[in-house]
């Protein structure tokens, strides 16, 4: 590509940085801006330094907060005996969405991967298995993703906190609700029939 | 969405004021920046703002550019009598991309287009006019998108400029280069067999 300025080169490199935007959409959305007045680049370049600079995660359960406690972790109406076990920001987000949990979270920052050369001191597991052993927790749910690393990363941290007085579960896999049955995978329609749950509970939920 | 942190829901909404980019897309786009070392965010922001405080438009052709006559007004070794009329930056770079024509640009900045409001003189219609009547142009090349605006707005400066000797060209349409006809559309497909060129003319190029 051929560019007239510097300026606009620049802009149009470090946008194509990210991941999915290739050289010819930042462009677009590039030019784009330079239509805008110039407040709307100025605001958008302004919260994502503060973003980056000034974000903090929580010291307890390490989601994105503001503060040094996160609103969730503050809740006192929230249980916090019981806690969710997730990979990500994005699936803390995804499962308040639902408003279905009420207890607090513990975000791992990734899964073990040693194809990745993710290990488990990479990750947030020696808080989790701290606040285990300390009492506090009655009972971790595992919600991180169904494949190999997210299995093996719910075994690691099963096998260190298995001696402690805590109930351990994962979250149901299943067909997804309103789904045809003839579309779900093999492996998820398998694992629905052999987690089948009692017909009388299901009306309940 | 349910944010934990006011800065990163701030980011989020920015980046989804751009054209293309979702609530999800600009989530996924800021938690990447967050994994990334805090310099690549401020790279990033520290462009756009650059780009948008600082943009030239040169003074004779109206591209973008860093100074105030472009590299390609100022370059002796084109053509400074022949001139492709365009829409926009982008249109400058495909051309340039295609080296294959070594006159000068004038960008007009859009099309007339009565649905959208935007009248000769929201363009750089103007200073055209006046290039050609001052006598320093041969040729006039329209290069619009083949569209009712671009059709238009040719129209209207051809009328404005025909009565000075000046020619006027439209670039060829066409089947493009490698396309089978079959999937060709048929205005394209009639324009084609309509302007057909000599077939000793098209071993030429
Ligand atoms: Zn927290
Ligand atoms: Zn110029």
């Amino acid at each position: 590509m051929e560019f007239s300025s510097k300026l606009l080169e620049n802009a149009v490199n470090e946008m194509s940085q990210l991941p999915g935007i290739g050289k010819r959409t930042a462009l677009r959305l590039v030019l784009h801006l330079l239509r805008q007045p110039e407040e709307q680049t100025l605001k958008l370049s302004k919260a994502l330094e503060n973003m980056r600079t000034q974000i903090k995660f929580c010291k307890s359960c390490h989601n994105i907060s503001d503060v040094d406690l996160c609103e969730i972790c503050a809740n006192p109406h929230r249980n916090q005996e019981l806690i969710c076990v997730v990979e990500d920001v994005k699936d803390v987000m995804a499962i308040e969405n639902t408003s279905s949990f009420r207890g607090l979270y513990h975000v791992l920052g990734g899964k073990i991967s040693p194809m990745d050369g993710i290990g488990p001191h990479d990750l947030n597991v020696v808080s989790l298995v701290e606040k285990v052993k300390s009492g506090q927790v009655k009972e971790l749910i595992f919600a991180l993703s169904s494949t190999m690393e997210g299995d093996t990363t719910n075994f690691y941290i099963f096998k260190q906190i298995k001696d402690y007085n805590v109930l351990t579960s994962t979250i149901a896999r299943g067909i997804s609700v309103g789904d045809e049955l003839e579309y779900a995978d093999e492996i998820t329609l398998g694992r629905s029939i052999i987690n089948r749950i009692p017909f009388e509970a299901s009306l309940k939920s």
